[in-house]
């Protein structure tokens, strides 16, 4: 099959404009999931995502769940397929754009601009998710029109509420068990490379249990002259609770959290150190000095392989212009922590009420929400699967690709070995500096189009293999 | 005079309907003074009250300041008068109504409504402080329809700039010094009765620093996944340095905040232990079972002669629905002292501000804003101006008027001091449910009579003086 890769290869560099242009079609579509007024907008995502493998001989279609919907899509391969069957997952939801005042330029109009390395787009979603899901569809759509055929038996499973905890994806997939669970290994591009020159493959993700917390005290907002040095201040009392989630050193408080929490191998710390992480430079990008976090143990595992506990929001009282001289009567924070493997959610969200719970002033209640929790995962990384997407990426960058983790959480990696058992491949192209979750996220061209050629190299071992 | 007393009493019992309608009418200004957007707003409740006092024989004007401007009108008092020229002060600004969706009625349209001490007025403004400069407009109005005169040399002085820390009305007061400087005794109608059945005179107030900070960490908002470990949150560090404001015995930590706090003397809390707070029905009120603050003190001592630190508001990250794992670029909050008399509010924001370098992460930085300083007051009480009140009230109610603190922050009293060298008598008639600040601000349809009827005694009292 490989004079056939190299035809494959040559259509996508030539096609690039175009995949191009059909992801900024996907980008313009603003399809929040956190924020109810978007939902026909992430139905609206959802059919774009199917019209496109439809336009390739796929069944493809748009399967309602209890939140936004699911596009499942089907292909047999070529006649006399023998090779595996790959099952792609990707997400077409995005995070809300706030602060939208930060962005150059609107979130959901896709640019094409020049950055240091290249041209780059601009846009919320442009590498989480539809840039990198985009490049799958686009090796797939490379194959379809220059190689005759689509290599291998498929499916496609691209969610929208990824970044809200994929809360109804697991039931979709038990619910749909007996037609998803005959793929043979599940394909993931939702992660980054090591660096620009270096692709990597990810095998360790770090969990996320992602807590809402409502500190309720006095049945209405009082003056602070009238009532203050009597009556209990809720945000007094969360600052005070919430400020003591870590001790001097980093280490996070609640009663049992590090039970579970197993140190790294010495050949994995050492194989990570080999990559050489230039912790000043990763700080000095994003205006840090001095880095933060858990003492002892070096920026690499911080990230990769400890657990964290960080408010992602909080508020309370008066917070407009000027000054109110108010006692609020409630006060409200989102706390997440990033779980490694080992750490149960479920005994974590115990462990974080109870450490509320005890620090509770007389008076005050406390009422909870949960948006997510998922484990921390350690992929396989002895499967044929893995080297078929290490040899890959070292063709295609002519550089050997690496093993790696991320601090990140996909949770559909449970899922995907809870529900079907399968494995999962992380083989992701963002960069450190794209600003996924910020304004002004962007995906380098290159790694777009790398991405691209990637996935067409992938396919063709996975489907000769 | 005193025939003539009971007529003009008569006229402003028949007038009642009258006065509330005038009320009404200011109250439907929203002149909420930190909110740029309502500057026409509070240019049009200044006219108003012009244009009252006009009425009624004043040289009345509306004065520029740097800010909202102050109404400024003058009175001779009858032909040959002899006694002291009175100055009396009031506000016409508002605080912000939010959170507008805890009203029953619209903030700015005035209802008559039955409550358990019968008819009640409700609106922003309607006792802070609307309602209570209203009292003596209409004082002034009785006696000019039903004495035939104003009673006395008068100077009225209403500013628009006191729910945002009267910053203007200081060099408003140097600037016209001469013009103001006349008076021997300032009046102020901007406190509460001990209880709807006693009066009570004000003579300590607790004064105020009102501080706002900002901590930034990264220069853009960071996925948590990805930077979560290694780079400081400063929701985290702000909670972290909020949240050791008090010990766990509710005492201030800031460095020489209690060096100038004296205790009070053992007749002033005999006498403040007779009046019987009854502090569980006081907290049962607001829905609070427990009490809060300083450990050691009676609940009067700590809500009026031990100073406080208050969180009036909190904000940074995430706050709105659902979920987004975000590490924050900055995080922000806004907290505020009470002080008590010999506390130098300078020195206070000093102190808050080393408290929070002390504290800060390495990499964070921190910028302040200052929307208050004031000092705490205590009124001379020895003076025929405290006596002269206290009989008028005594006399209204048929019961003693009783010496009080307040918690709240009355800046004006030390400019008074200050920039005129004037005594201040605070006499108000707020109840400590009247909710000010909060939702659903009411004042009581029998202490604005019973006031207007105060201000009338008075009145004859401080002219027959």
């Amino acid at each position: 099959m490989s004079a056939s890769v190299d035809a494959v290869l040559a259509h996508a560099d030539a096609d690039l404009a175009g995949s191009r242009d059909r992801l900024f079609d996907l980008l313009r579509i603003p399809s929040i999931s956190t924020q109810p007024e978007y939902k026909g907008e992430c139905v609206k995502a959802a059919e774009w995502v199917r019209d496109q493998l439809s336009g390739m001989g796929f069944e493809a279609s748009v399967r309602p769940t209890a939140g936004h919907p699911v596009v499942v899509a089907h292909h047999p391969g070529p006649a006399g397929y023998k090779g595996p069957h790959v099952l792609f997952y990707g997400h077409y939801d995005v995070q809300p754009p706030d602060p939208l005042e930060l962005w150059n330029s609107p979130p959901f109009e896709p640019q094409l601009i020049d950055g240091p390395r290249g041209k780059r787009f601009v846009a919320r979603g442009a590498v989480d998710d539809k840039g990198q899901a985009m490049m799958f569809i686009e090796a797939l759509r490379a194959w379809h029109t220059a190689g005759g055929c689509i290599p291998a038996r498929l499916t496609l499973l691209i969610e929208g509420e990824e970044e809200v905890g994929s809360k109804n994806l697991e039931p979709f997939l038990i619910a749909n068990k007996a037609e998803l669970s005959a793929a043979d290994v599940a394909l993931i591009s939702d992660t980054n490379m090591w660096n620009v020159e270096t692709p990597a493959v990810t095998t360790m993700l770090r969990g996320m249990v992602y807590a809402e917390l409502t500190l309720k005290a006095a049945k209405r907002d009082l003056h602070s002259g009238l009532y203050g040095g009597a009556a209990l201040n809720p945000i007094n009392a969360l600052t005070r609770i919430l400020g003591q989630l870590h001790d001097e050193n980093g280490r996070i408080q609640l009663p049992g959290f590090y039970d579970r929490v197993k140190p790294i191998s010495n050949a994995q710390r050492a194989q990570w150190d080999a990559l050489g992480f230039d912790e000043a430079a990763f700080l000095r990008d994003i205006g840090l000095t001095a880095p933060s976090g858990e003492r002892g143990y070096s920026a690499l595992e911080r990230l990769w392989a400890r657990p964290t506990a960080d408010i992602n929001g909080i508020w309370g009282g008066y917070i407009g212009e000027g000054s109110k001289t108010v006692i609020a009567a409630h006060a409200s924070a989102k706390v997440s922590f990033r779980l490694v493997p080992g750490q149960e959610p479920d005994e974590v969200v115990a462990q974080f009420q109870q450490f509320v719970q005890d620090r509770l002033p007389p008076g005050a209640t406390v009422e909870f929400a949960d948006h997510a929790r998922a484990p921390g995962i350690a992929v396989n990384t002895d499967t044929p699967w893995i080297k078929a997407t290490l040899d890959a990426l070292t063709e295609e960058y002519g550089k050997q690709a690496v093993l790696m983790g991320c601090g990140g959480s996909i949770p559909v990696v449970t899922s995907l070995r809870k529900v079907l058992d399968l494995d999962s491949v992380l083989m992701g192209f963002g960069l450190d500096d794209d600003q996924i979750h910020s304004p002004n996220e962007k995906f380098e061209q290159a790694c777009f189009h790398h991405g691209i050629r990637s996935h067409i190299r992938l396919l063709a071992k996975l489907a000769g293999g």
